[in-house]
């Protein structure tokens, strides 16, 4: 069994209000320093068998994420 | 200005209904091989200043987890 993780991340052109209500509100919480927030989601997948990655490259591509507004990176962990 | 990532995942013995969802969607597109999945959030920071990773474990513990439910980590990109 294989950890794998998968980050999908909004497209550097599309907006992300969830970022920009977080990056708003720190400058109030005395985090001057937080430039840019951007958020995204964050999977753990276990998977059997010996192609991991790829298997979870494609449950990325049909299930995880939106291809047209979102990218992905896929991590093997061990 | 430095890159700092911050995951953050619902602790091990918190219910993830999202991650359950995920899961038993898999085996009727084809995915038997996965066997867990967990979602979580994934924050991309940027810090102007030297301690960058010691500011966004601050603003980790101060916004963006609930350490009640959930651990996060925190990874300084470059």
């Amino acid at each position: 069994m294989t950890r794998v993780v998968v980050d999908v991340m909004l497209k550097p052109e599309i907006l992300d209000p969830q970022g920009q209500a977080i990056q708003r509100a720190l400058p109030s919480l005395g985090f001057d320093q937080v430039t840019a927030v951007r958020q995204g989601k964050h999977f753990e997948l276990e998977v059997d068998g010996s192609d991991a990655g790829a298997v979870a490259d494609q449950v990325a591509r049909t299930l995880l994420a939106n291809p047209v507004i979102e990218d992905f990176r896929v991590h093997v962990a061990d």
